[in-house]
């Protein structure tokens, strides 16, 4: 079409990759031009993932300065979905030249290089870009998105977390804050799929099946992005405790993050759900469930909602955050931004039906 | 739109009902009007199922006198997504009044009235319109499906057999069935919403869940219908035995059917993979997968495509085909068969993603 | 053998009752001389279970007053593995004849016939007899298991539930309810065996694979019984409340409570890790995991073992404790009372090496 | 105890490796001397397998020389877990000091040099010891196996097609091979902890979870070896072809071969059932099920049990079997061929109960 933008896809043989692809690949106004891959350069996506045959024509190709050269002439956009390090060495000569970024990884999520630093272990090398890029959760930074050059995508517990939390700690009420009470308990469980298309006896199949583990107790990547999610995209002056706990379910896709916020005496009278309800009114990819339904991550598999259960017990609301992790929390609400920084219809190619059973 | 077509869903409550639904509800060319269910009548679709909610608004309505009357005078097409016996029931009234049926169920299967009192334990009561019906096998079947008022969509089972030995033992080639030599093995497995949505303690998650077993071994109603399927749809003169054997696989969706061909010397000669891709060149839906590679049921999950490879060795063709149970193998070939009948472009609806991983 | 027990068992097709059978019949100081179902009897246990094929050679019998006599006069202990409201209505006539009882289901957990009745549904049939009775919490209640004549086995998030918390809230030492500073709260997971062996459809193989959900946030029948465990057994004058929400795995067995404890500042300074490992130095079946080591549910999968792993962060203290269902959290331990109750060694039959993978 | 033999394990760190120590951690006439791993030496045995916590206090250690001679001194039995290629490195040396070895591996399953070098990539360097070594299907070999200095441990699918097949074609009955006619089918299915403990993106969780697939299609290590067995074990002029395809289920453990086996004339009048339980009638490891009973692989779950179904329709014998891949079909036939080798009674230690659920 003639409207259509061209988009560039880094990495695209990971779980977030192939589900931008499944995605991109039906969104009548995007033409994806160029896909690389360090591993499997030369091979046809079809090769790689047979569930694309006569879906997609690409092949893969290297990341080389070349390819690089070409996207940064040919492509409207181009999305990281690599690991930490990669997005930030190739930003800013894309940048540089009028193309938009969107990171699926994790380099730009982070302000503080101090942070960043001491979680992935290398030092930032392009703070300024990071100073001026948009953490990309779309219901929260909207505005902010639709004219960012370069967007952080979120991780994905950090998006049931902020978006679970967001009716009670809104910045723009300071005084909900003093509805909390103490301590935030995020307990969190995660399909498999989130810990990437890798071969590591870890994820094996009969090391994970039939089987519920925790993980990173002693502190998680995504813990930092939480507290400041909270904070700089909420409230600054935030100051509850967060503790974050993230499990490993036997599934391949899904997230469930509850949520336990113990509630002054004044937040006891609150009626969240009427809180909740009126804050995501006008979100077509957030659906705050009526009262007393409970959520379950296959009411939203393979599409980009996310649902929110509010359960209120005397002094402790519990939140329920469910989302496909590899849709709302990560390629689809890639495509999200993608959408808003275009100016197209936020909906535009995702308005996937979630898959039942 | 001017030129929808409206639609009712009769037994919406099932995994085929859903998955229609899910197919339906983003087909550009279709309005589902009515939806019934006994079991939930008065209740919303997204009650029943949270994956719709914001995606169907309908309420299921009983299967009264009155439905059954508001369907006959407002619907184009009625789906029947019913236990046996319920779609032969209704239909001489809908056909009576030029509304054409679709039944996902088995009443208009097995044309010889024996077999189907013998299978299904209750004489047919209309068996006028039986003799009129078209089964829907539609790459083998697309021309009388195009003009036919009731359609008889295959089960699962059948059209992963019928469509595997299509290029072997094709009607319209007399000499290839002396190409095989001996008994034709179906030995098949399916996921477990193939047995339906109902609470049974045969297929409860800790009864199935870790487990493979073989069900049927003793005779199975899809074993008539790939008779009938192979002899009535491809050639009346086929007289090779077939020994169908389904198992239960611990798996959601997904069908694989390993069938088993001896080949006589002559049957050796052949080039088995370029007859294969020769018969289904232009079908959109049907893949005959490159020499060598074997596929997997999560290669077409979620999506109407139906995978095929071949491998032979020495005196023996083995023939691997794979589906979507729910899609290819019930609501999508459904739709499939709904858009030739309507004239319509044949993939419309259906040009679904397979879901990876 | 001359010492060996005579045993009945009420209820035995559930899947704390075939977990009694696979413990029991290679208890060498036990047999199995009866077997209730209502149900299947008549039926062989092996037509039932395949899996005891060779292993279990009883038929069920109805739950008759001829059952009941025979189980009276010629067995040292009856177990029940029956829902609410059956062991009540047994037990005084056993208990009346010197049969010792152990109840696997809820009928003897709750002392408050107020709270029995309000999440039960029934009044308790014999208050004298509940009062009597001993909640057999093992490692909580060795001294009064050992004379007791009824038991009531706990349930299995109570067993988790109360085990992570002893050594915190130990009634011995007064002063450490101090240490915890807030709510204390119970993010819980389970198997789904759980559930129980029956034909729902909210436990079938298609609703509950592959998904993961939360069950019983707005109140759960353990809620109580762990709020009497940690006051009543642990420590009459504990305050602090505890949140319990469960959640649905989807795994077969497995359970795997997080528990979240928010610290004083004094509770900051306290070595958990040695506390921990000091309370439990002498118990077969509690493990208390090395410093840095994270449980998961297959450590223990068919095993009476239940392991803990404790992180502090801060101000934060992690409870980590998993065990089988069915086992610890069921069948075994009843064994494990008896052999108490019995004065056999309280680890035989008990010696079961967790399966893996 | 006095009469307790020294063991030593080479390879001890994958499934058959712990699936060992499991059952030989329990077994009272046996003493787990040595324990070698090449990745993990150093460590403890509890380390890498928190289910053996408190069952088994070894630390691994090395595959050196002094290892080596170790085991040559201390023990009487060596079992190999190991890749092939290990144990005939290593067996030499241990049987001419007197210890007995028993493969888990292939080293010693193919009696022809020239398949051995075809299929494995290497050539055997120990032909003298390979000839005098015994195929240790218990069941078929027995009398040899009680005399044996070298057991090949049967590969898990050649023991379900061996022992299905030998109530067909034994070789004591030369007439029997007469009652098939034409092409033996083996359609086998196994669990993925048959692919090993490692990393490798293709048994991951996600990649495999949900999915069935074929493999081996165009061949399959096990197919010579079910060949040989056939023939040389079983019955030395047995010709007729048999076709094996293996897939991949989505469960930890369980092997289910579907076997399909056309009769001549004279065949279908054999009563097949009778004949299964005569020739198995004492075997206490191998069940044969009542008529008309289908088996699933949970019945034989953590047990060294097979069972057998037959199944009759007309002209087609389907004989179904069921096994634990890593106890019948490997660690528990190991230790079984060590009671042999040992004059013990044959079950000791191998009484353990299949898991249900």
């Amino acid at each position: 079409m003639a409207n259509q933008i061209s988009v560039g896809i880094v990495g695209g043989t990971g779980y977030t990759g192939v589900e931008l692809l499944r995605i991109l690949s039906r969104h009548p106004l995007v033409i994806v031009k160029y896909l690389t891959s360090r591993s499997e350069a030369g091979k046809s996506v079809s090769e790689i993932f047979p569930s694309l045959r006569g879906v997609c024509d690409l092949a893969f190709c290297d990341m080389t300065g070349e390819t690089m050269a070409m996207m940064a002439r040919d492509c409207d956009v181009v999305f990281f979905a690599t690991p930490h390090g990669v997005a930030m060495a190739h930003t800013p000569a894309l940048v540089a030249q009028g193309v938009k970024v969107i990171d699926l990884g994790a380099d730009f999520r982070l302000q503080s290089l101090d942070e960043f630093e001491q979680w992935y272990g290398m030092a930032h090398t392009c703070p300024d870009i990071l100073k001026d890029s948009v953490y990309g959760l779309t219901e929260v930074t909207r505005a902010k998105v639709a004219t960012a050059k370069v967007i952080a995508n979120p991780g994905c517990y950090p998006t049931t977390a902020i978006l679970g939390l967001k009716p009670i700690i809104d910045t723009e009420n300071r005084q909900q804050q003093a509805l909390v009470d103490g301590r935030i308990i995020i307990d969190a469980k995660s399909g498999i799929s989130g810990a990437g298309r890798q071969g590591k006896l870890a994820i094996s199949y009969a090391e994970t099946a039939d089987n519920f583990s925790a993980y990173g107790v002693a502190g998680h990547r995504h813990s930092p992005e939480i507290t400041q999610g909270v904070q700089a995209v909420l409230g600054a002056d935030f100051d509850h405790r967060i503790r974050f706990v993230p499990h490993l379910v036997p599934m391949i896709r899904g997230m469930f993050s509850t949520i336990h916020v113990p509630l002054s005496h004044a937040g006891e009278q609150v009626d969240w759900q009427a809180a909740f309800e009126s804050v995501y009114a006008d979100e077509y990819f957030i659906d705050v469930l009526p009262k007393g339904v409970l959520p379950d991550t296959r009411s939203v598999k393979a599409s980009n909602k996310l649902r929110i259960a509010i359960h209120q017990q005397a002094d402790m609301l519990t939140v329920l955050v469910v989302q496909d992790n590899l849709v709302k929390g990560a390629a689809g609400q890639a495509v999200q931004n993608m959408n808003v920084m275009f100016g197209f219809d936020e909906t535009i190619g995702l308005t996937l039906v979630p898959i039942t059973p």
